[in-house]
Protein backbone atom coordinates (compact mmCIF):
# COMPACT_ATOMS: atom_id res chain seq x y z
CA UNK A 1 0.00 0.00 0.00
CA UNK A 2 1.18 3.24 -0.52
CA UNK A 3 -0.26 7.12 -0.06
CA UNK A 4 0.60 9.54 -2.69
CA UNK A 5 0.79 13.21 -0.73
CA UNK A 6 1.84 16.52 -0.13
CA UNK A 7 3.07 18.99 2.11
CA UNK A 8 1.08 22.23 1.25
CA UNK A 9 -2.45 21.46 0.51
CA UNK A 10 -5.39 20.61 2.71
CA UNK A 11 -6.88 17.31 1.15
CA UNK A 12 -3.51 15.27 1.96
CA UNK A 13 -2.78 16.92 5.34
CA UNK A 14 -6.80 15.85 6.39
CA UNK A 15 -5.72 12.14 5.34
CA UNK A 16 -2.25 12.18 7.44
CA UNK A 17 -4.11 13.71 10.37
CA UNK A 18 -6.59 10.89 10.13
CA UNK A 19 -3.66 8.55 9.68
CA UNK A 20 -2.18 9.98 12.90
CA UNK A 21 -5.43 10.09 15.11
CA UNK A 22 -5.63 6.03 13.95
CA UNK A 23 -2.02 5.58 14.97
CA UNK A 24 -1.79 4.24 11.62
CA UNK A 25 1.41 4.22 9.33
CA UNK A 26 1.64 4.27 5.47
CA UNK A 27 4.75 3.90 3.38
CA UNK A 28 4.17 7.60 1.42
CA UNK A 29 5.52 8.95 -2.12
CA UNK A 30 5.51 12.56 -1.81
CA UNK A 31 4.30 14.29 -5.23
CA UNK A 32 6.15 17.09 -6.60
CA UNK A 33 3.43 19.52 -7.40
CA UNK A 34 5.91 22.65 -7.57
CA UNK A 35 7.01 20.52 -10.70
CA UNK A 36 4.06 19.42 -12.31
CA UNK A 37 5.35 15.93 -11.30
CA UNK A 38 0.44 15.61 -10.69
CA UNK A 39 0.19 16.69 -14.37
CA UNK A 40 2.77 14.44 -16.38
CA UNK A 41 1.71 10.64 -17.40
CA UNK A 42 2.71 8.52 -14.59
CA UNK A 43 0.44 10.37 -11.94
CA UNK A 44 -2.18 10.84 -14.36
CA UNK A 45 -2.19 7.18 -15.09
CA UNK A 46 -2.55 6.81 -11.34
CA UNK A 47 -5.33 9.68 -10.65
CA UNK A 48 -7.02 10.79 -14.27
CA UNK A 49 -8.50 13.70 -12.06
CA UNK A 50 -4.45 14.61 -11.35
CA UNK A 51 -5.04 15.55 -7.71
CA UNK A 52 -3.10 14.20 -4.16
CA UNK A 53 -4.40 12.11 -2.26
CA UNK A 54 -4.46 9.13 -3.87
CA UNK A 55 -4.19 5.80 -2.42
CA UNK A 56 -2.54 2.50 -4.10
CA UNK A 57 -4.12 -0.63 -2.96
CA UNK A 58 -1.46 -3.37 -2.80
CA UNK A 59 -3.79 -5.66 -5.93
CA UNK A 60 -3.45 -2.13 -7.89
CA UNK A 61 -6.89 -0.37 -6.89
CA UNK A 62 -6.49 3.17 -6.65
CA UNK A 63 -8.61 5.13 -4.48
CA UNK A 64 -9.21 8.53 -4.14
CA UNK A 65 -10.68 11.58 -2.39
CA UNK A 66 -9.31 12.10 0.89
CA UNK A 67 -12.61 11.70 2.69
CA UNK A 68 -13.11 8.01 0.91
CA UNK A 69 -9.50 7.22 1.92
CA UNK A 70 -10.27 8.15 5.25
CA UNK A 71 -13.42 5.76 4.92
CA UNK A 72 -11.11 2.89 3.55
CA UNK A 73 -9.31 3.13 6.94
CA UNK A 74 -12.21 3.35 9.80
CA UNK A 75 -13.35 0.04 7.81
CA UNK A 76 -9.85 -1.61 8.25
CA UNK A 77 -9.15 -0.40 11.94
CA UNK A 78 -12.16 1.08 13.55
CA UNK A 79 -10.68 1.97 16.44
CA UNK A 80 -10.63 5.01 17.34
CA UNK A 81 -13.80 5.57 16.03
CA UNK A 82 -13.45 9.19 13.81
CA UNK A 83 -16.26 8.73 11.34
CA UNK A 84 -19.02 7.76 14.46
CA UNK A 85 -20.18 4.20 16.06
CA UNK A 86 -24.31 4.78 16.48
CA UNK A 87 -26.28 5.68 13.77
CA UNK A 88 -27.09 9.14 14.71
CA UNK A 89 -23.38 10.24 15.28
CA UNK A 90 -22.50 8.63 11.80
CA UNK A 91 -25.32 11.07 10.40
CA UNK A 92 -24.06 13.64 12.47
CA UNK A 93 -20.17 13.23 11.77
CA UNK A 94 -20.93 13.12 7.73
CA UNK A 95 -23.65 16.42 7.99
CA UNK A 96 -21.08 18.30 9.53
CA UNK A 97 -17.65 17.40 7.60
CA UNK A 98 -20.32 18.50 4.56
CA UNK A 99 -21.29 21.70 5.91
CA UNK A 100 -17.95 22.43 6.07
CA UNK A 101 -16.48 20.83 2.50
CA UNK A 102 -19.30 22.66 0.87
CA UNK A 103 -19.90 25.94 3.07
CA UNK A 104 -16.27 26.78 4.03
CA UNK A 105 -13.63 24.88 2.23
CA UNK A 106 -15.42 25.69 -0.62
CA UNK A 107 -15.66 29.28 -0.89
CA UNK A 108 -11.74 29.47 -0.02
CA UNK A 109 -10.90 27.06 -2.49
CA UNK A 110 -13.00 29.41 -4.95
CA UNK A 111 -11.31 32.59 -3.41
CA UNK A 112 -7.99 30.98 -3.71
CA UNK A 113 -8.16 28.93 -6.88
CA UNK A 114 -9.55 32.44 -8.72
CA UNK A 115 -7.02 35.57 -6.82
CA UNK A 116 -4.14 33.73 -5.97
CA UNK A 117 -1.42 34.14 -8.52
CA UNK A 118 0.08 30.68 -7.64
CA UNK A 119 -3.10 29.07 -9.27
CA UNK A 120 -2.70 31.05 -12.56
CA UNK A 121 -1.16 28.52 -14.57
CA UNK A 122 -3.54 25.41 -12.94
CA UNK A 123 -6.91 27.91 -12.99
CA UNK A 124 -7.39 28.47 -16.32
CA UNK A 125 -9.59 30.98 -16.71
CA UNK A 126 -8.78 32.51 -13.05
CA UNK A 127 -12.57 34.38 -12.62
CA UNK A 128 -12.06 37.29 -10.55
CA UNK A 129 -15.48 38.08 -10.10
CA UNK A 130 -16.21 34.57 -8.09
CA UNK A 131 -13.09 35.13 -6.21
CA UNK A 132 -14.52 38.55 -4.74
CA UNK A 133 -18.21 36.56 -4.34
CA UNK A 134 -16.87 34.27 -2.15
CA UNK A 135 -14.69 36.62 0.09
CA UNK A 136 -17.38 37.72 2.25
CA UNK A 137 -18.72 34.02 2.12
CA UNK A 138 -15.70 33.00 4.50
CA UNK A 139 -16.65 35.07 6.86
CA UNK A 140 -20.30 33.98 6.71
CA UNK A 141 -19.10 30.35 7.02
CA UNK A 142 -17.19 31.27 9.73
CA UNK A 143 -19.80 32.81 11.54
CA UNK A 144 -21.96 29.64 11.16
CA UNK A 145 -19.44 27.65 12.31
CA UNK A 146 -18.57 30.10 15.55
CA UNK A 147 -22.53 29.64 16.68
CA UNK A 148 -22.14 26.08 16.03
CA UNK A 149 -19.37 25.24 18.48
CA UNK A 150 -21.32 27.68 21.51
CA UNK A 151 -21.15 25.51 24.32
CA UNK A 152 -19.47 22.66 22.55
CA UNK A 153 -15.69 21.06 22.49
CA UNK A 154 -16.40 19.57 19.22
CA UNK A 155 -17.84 20.12 16.45
CA UNK A 156 -20.05 17.20 15.39
CA UNK A 157 -20.27 14.77 18.65
CA UNK A 158 -18.44 14.77 21.77
CA UNK A 159 -15.33 12.76 20.00
CA UNK A 160 -12.86 14.40 18.11
CA UNK A 161 -14.28 13.48 14.61
CA UNK A 162 -13.50 13.84 10.84
CA UNK A 163 -15.67 16.81 10.69
CA UNK A 164 -13.27 18.49 12.99
CA UNK A 165 -9.88 17.25 10.62
CA UNK A 166 -12.36 18.42 7.75
CA UNK A 167 -12.27 21.94 9.52
CA UNK A 168 -8.92 22.41 10.83
CA UNK A 169 -7.57 21.79 7.67
CA UNK A 170 -10.04 24.39 6.31
CA UNK A 171 -9.40 26.86 8.30
CA UNK A 172 -5.75 26.67 8.11
CA UNK A 173 -5.82 27.27 4.13
CA UNK A 174 -7.25 30.46 5.20
CA UNK A 175 -3.68 31.58 5.45
CA UNK A 176 -2.54 31.86 1.59
CA UNK A 177 -6.10 33.79 1.17
CA UNK A 178 -4.68 36.24 4.31
CA UNK A 179 -8.14 35.53 6.33
CA UNK A 180 -8.06 35.25 9.56
CA UNK A 181 -10.74 33.97 12.14
CA UNK A 182 -11.73 37.31 13.81
CA UNK A 183 -11.33 37.44 17.41
CA UNK A 184 -14.85 38.00 18.38
CA UNK A 185 -15.50 34.06 16.84
CA UNK A 186 -14.56 33.16 20.57
CA UNK A 187 -16.15 29.47 19.90
CA UNK A 188 -14.09 28.47 17.24
CA UNK A 189 -10.93 30.50 18.00
CA UNK A 190 -11.01 28.03 21.21
CA UNK A 191 -11.57 25.22 18.94
CA UNK A 192 -8.98 25.87 16.91
CA UNK A 193 -6.81 25.95 19.36
CA UNK A 194 -7.90 22.48 21.16
CA UNK A 195 -7.58 21.40 17.63
CA UNK A 196 -4.36 22.36 16.90
CA UNK A 197 -2.81 21.15 19.89
CA UNK A 198 -3.37 17.54 19.42
CA UNK A 199 0.17 15.70 18.05
CA UNK A 200 -2.13 14.91 14.84
CA UNK A 201 -2.08 18.46 13.48
CA UNK A 202 1.65 18.70 12.76
CA UNK A 203 1.14 15.31 10.27
CA UNK B 1 -39.55 10.54 12.44
CA UNK B 2 -40.11 13.02 9.85
CA UNK B 3 -38.63 13.64 6.30
CA UNK B 4 -38.23 16.98 5.10
CA UNK B 5 -38.60 17.18 0.92
CA UNK B 6 -39.70 18.80 -1.78
CA UNK B 7 -40.61 17.82 -5.30
CA UNK B 8 -38.24 18.82 -7.67
CA UNK B 9 -34.41 19.87 -6.46
CA UNK B 10 -31.91 16.55 -6.86
CA UNK B 11 -31.08 16.45 -3.28
CA UNK B 12 -33.97 15.19 -1.85
CA UNK B 13 -34.50 13.03 -4.67
CA UNK B 14 -31.37 11.34 -3.73
CA UNK B 15 -32.72 10.32 -0.48
CA UNK B 16 -36.62 9.13 -1.92
CA UNK B 17 -34.48 7.04 -4.12
CA UNK B 18 -32.12 5.76 -1.56
CA UNK B 19 -35.20 4.97 0.72
CA UNK B 20 -36.85 3.28 -1.95
CA UNK B 21 -34.25 1.13 -3.00
CA UNK B 22 -33.79 0.10 0.78
CA UNK B 23 -37.83 -0.27 1.18
CA UNK B 24 -37.69 2.27 4.08
CA UNK B 25 -40.99 4.37 4.55
CA UNK B 26 -40.68 7.63 6.27
CA UNK B 27 -43.34 10.02 7.26
CA UNK B 28 -42.75 13.19 4.68
CA UNK B 29 -43.34 16.78 4.81
CA UNK B 30 -43.32 18.76 1.86
CA UNK B 31 -41.40 22.12 2.02
CA UNK B 32 -43.16 24.54 -0.61
CA UNK B 33 -40.12 26.05 -2.31
CA UNK B 34 -42.11 28.38 -4.46
CA UNK B 35 -43.10 30.21 -1.36
CA UNK B 36 -40.13 30.42 0.05
CA UNK B 37 -41.24 28.58 3.06
CA UNK B 38 -37.72 27.03 3.22
CA UNK B 39 -36.36 30.63 4.08
CA UNK B 40 -39.25 31.09 6.90
CA UNK B 41 -39.01 30.94 10.68
CA UNK B 42 -40.12 27.36 10.78
CA UNK B 43 -38.03 25.58 8.50
CA UNK B 44 -35.09 27.80 9.32
CA UNK B 45 -35.60 26.72 13.02
CA UNK B 46 -35.06 23.20 12.29
CA UNK B 47 -31.94 23.76 9.72
CA UNK B 48 -30.17 26.86 9.49
CA UNK B 49 -28.60 26.56 5.88
CA UNK B 50 -32.64 26.65 4.63
CA UNK B 51 -32.38 23.91 2.49
CA UNK B 52 -34.15 20.04 1.83
CA UNK B 53 -33.72 17.74 2.58
CA UNK B 54 -33.88 17.53 6.51
CA UNK B 55 -34.67 14.61 8.57
CA UNK B 56 -36.22 15.42 12.23
CA UNK B 57 -35.47 12.63 14.53
CA UNK B 58 -37.93 11.38 17.59
CA UNK B 59 -35.93 13.16 19.81
CA UNK B 60 -35.35 16.19 17.86
CA UNK B 61 -31.71 16.19 16.50
CA UNK B 62 -31.88 17.53 12.78
CA UNK B 63 -29.99 15.30 9.89
CA UNK B 64 -29.49 17.20 6.98
CA UNK B 65 -27.16 16.83 3.62
CA UNK B 66 -28.50 14.65 1.90
CA UNK B 67 -25.22 11.47 1.96
CA UNK B 68 -25.42 12.29 5.69
CA UNK B 69 -28.85 11.50 5.90
CA UNK B 70 -28.34 7.93 3.93
CA UNK B 71 -25.76 7.26 5.62
CA UNK B 72 -28.21 7.19 8.71
CA UNK B 73 -30.57 4.93 7.20
CA UNK B 74 -27.55 2.68 6.20
CA UNK B 75 -26.56 1.94 9.45
CA UNK B 76 -30.03 1.46 10.92
CA UNK B 77 -31.10 -0.97 8.01
CA UNK B 78 -27.64 -2.20 6.61
CA UNK B 79 -29.35 -4.26 3.66
CA UNK B 80 -29.03 -4.13 0.62
CA UNK B 81 -25.93 -1.80 1.41
CA UNK B 82 -25.70 1.01 -0.73
CA UNK B 83 -22.56 2.38 0.73
CA UNK B 84 -20.36 -0.58 0.45
CA UNK B 85 -19.62 -3.32 3.22
CA UNK B 86 -16.11 -4.49 2.64
CA UNK B 87 -13.39 -1.69 3.14
CA UNK B 88 -12.25 -1.43 -0.29
CA UNK B 89 -16.33 -1.08 -1.62
CA UNK B 90 -16.88 1.28 0.97
CA UNK B 91 -14.06 3.56 -0.31
CA UNK B 92 -15.05 2.69 -3.75
CA UNK B 93 -18.47 3.72 -3.35
CA UNK B 94 -17.43 7.29 -1.27
CA UNK B 95 -14.58 8.02 -3.87
CA UNK B 96 -17.44 7.67 -7.19
CA UNK B 97 -20.05 9.69 -5.43
CA UNK B 98 -17.27 12.73 -4.29
CA UNK B 99 -16.62 12.75 -7.56
CA UNK B 100 -19.82 13.10 -9.27
CA UNK B 101 -20.63 15.51 -6.18
CA UNK B 102 -17.49 17.80 -6.83
CA UNK B 103 -17.43 17.35 -10.28
CA UNK B 104 -20.73 17.13 -12.51
CA UNK B 105 -22.73 18.11 -10.00
CA UNK B 106 -21.20 20.93 -8.99
CA UNK B 107 -20.54 22.20 -12.34
CA UNK B 108 -24.25 21.78 -12.96
CA UNK B 109 -25.17 23.21 -10.17
CA UNK B 110 -23.29 26.73 -10.80
CA UNK B 111 -24.60 27.01 -14.68
CA UNK B 112 -28.44 26.47 -12.85
CA UNK B 113 -27.55 28.80 -9.59
CA UNK B 114 -25.60 31.40 -11.80
CA UNK B 115 -27.67 31.78 -15.29
CA UNK B 116 -31.42 30.47 -14.46
CA UNK B 117 -34.09 33.16 -14.52
CA UNK B 118 -35.82 30.82 -11.35
CA UNK B 119 -32.39 31.26 -9.00
CA UNK B 120 -32.54 35.69 -9.43
CA UNK B 121 -34.07 36.13 -6.49
CA UNK B 122 -31.79 33.04 -4.30
CA UNK B 123 -28.19 33.56 -5.80
CA UNK B 124 -27.78 37.09 -5.12
CA UNK B 125 -25.78 38.20 -7.53
CA UNK B 126 -25.96 35.50 -9.89
CA UNK B 127 -22.25 35.70 -12.05
CA UNK B 128 -22.73 34.72 -15.44
CA UNK B 129 -18.93 34.36 -15.92
CA UNK B 130 -18.75 31.68 -13.66
CA UNK B 131 -22.31 30.18 -15.10
CA UNK B 132 -20.72 30.17 -18.57
CA UNK B 133 -17.28 28.85 -17.32
CA UNK B 134 -18.98 26.06 -16.09
CA UNK B 135 -20.95 24.92 -18.85
CA UNK B 136 -18.27 23.33 -20.59
CA UNK B 137 -17.13 21.89 -17.42
CA UNK B 138 -20.62 19.83 -17.13
CA UNK B 139 -19.42 18.20 -20.86
CA UNK B 140 -15.59 17.64 -19.47
CA UNK B 141 -17.53 15.68 -16.40
CA UNK B 142 -19.68 13.91 -18.61
CA UNK B 143 -17.27 12.53 -20.54
CA UNK B 144 -14.66 11.65 -17.97
CA UNK B 145 -17.99 9.01 -16.55
CA UNK B 146 -18.53 8.22 -19.62
CA UNK B 147 -15.57 6.72 -19.94
CA UNK B 148 -15.36 5.40 -16.16
CA UNK B 149 -18.41 3.26 -17.37
CA UNK B 150 -16.97 1.42 -20.05
CA UNK B 151 -17.59 -2.12 -19.55
CA UNK B 152 -19.28 -1.42 -15.97
CA UNK B 153 -22.59 -2.03 -15.05
CA UNK B 154 -22.56 0.35 -12.44
CA UNK B 155 -20.64 3.41 -11.70
CA UNK B 156 -18.22 2.17 -8.54
CA UNK B 157 -18.75 -1.55 -8.41
CA UNK B 158 -20.76 -4.36 -9.40
CA UNK B 159 -23.62 -3.22 -7.26
CA UNK B 160 -25.80 -0.44 -7.30
CA UNK B 161 -24.77 2.15 -5.19
CA UNK B 162 -25.11 5.51 -3.84
CA UNK B 163 -22.94 6.68 -6.34
CA UNK B 164 -25.10 5.70 -9.02
CA UNK B 165 -27.81 7.29 -6.87
CA UNK B 166 -25.66 10.63 -6.74
CA UNK B 167 -24.91 9.98 -10.73
CA UNK B 168 -28.76 9.88 -11.66
CA UNK B 169 -30.14 12.87 -9.95
CA UNK B 170 -27.16 15.09 -11.07
CA UNK B 171 -27.38 13.77 -14.87
CA UNK B 172 -31.75 14.55 -14.41
CA UNK B 173 -30.90 17.79 -13.03
CA UNK B 174 -29.56 19.23 -16.11
CA UNK B 175 -32.67 19.27 -17.77
CA UNK B 176 -33.04 22.78 -16.51
CA UNK B 177 -30.23 24.20 -17.98
CA UNK B 178 -30.72 22.26 -21.24
CA UNK B 179 -27.89 20.20 -21.56
CA UNK B 180 -28.69 16.37 -22.63
CA UNK B 181 -25.98 13.44 -22.43
CA UNK B 182 -24.50 13.49 -26.40
CA UNK B 183 -25.42 10.42 -28.14
CA UNK B 184 -21.60 9.61 -28.50
CA UNK B 185 -21.69 9.16 -24.57
CA UNK B 186 -22.99 5.55 -25.29
CA UNK B 187 -21.73 3.89 -22.06
CA UNK B 188 -23.41 6.88 -19.60
CA UNK B 189 -26.43 6.81 -22.42
CA UNK B 190 -26.69 2.70 -21.21
CA UNK B 191 -25.98 3.41 -17.20
CA UNK B 192 -28.77 6.03 -17.81
CA UNK B 193 -31.74 4.21 -19.15
CA UNK B 194 -30.62 0.93 -16.76
CA UNK B 195 -30.60 3.38 -13.46
CA UNK B 196 -33.79 5.41 -15.08
CA UNK B 197 -35.63 1.75 -15.45
CA UNK B 198 -35.44 0.76 -11.40
CA UNK B 199 -38.37 1.47 -9.96
CA UNK B 200 -36.85 3.59 -7.53
CA UNK B 201 -36.02 6.60 -10.23
CA UNK B 202 -40.16 7.35 -9.60
CA UNK B 203 -39.53 8.19 -5.73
Amino acid sequence: MKLYTAAFPPSPRRVRIFLAEKGIDVPRVEVDLVNMEHRGDAFTALNPLQRVPALELDDGTIITESAAICRYFEALHPEPSLFGRTPEAIALVDMWMRRVEFGLYSAIAAVFRHSHPAMKTSEVPQCAEWAELNRPRVMEELAFLNSALEGRQWLATDFYSAADIALLCSVDFMRPIKIAVPDAFENLKRWHLAASSRPSAKA
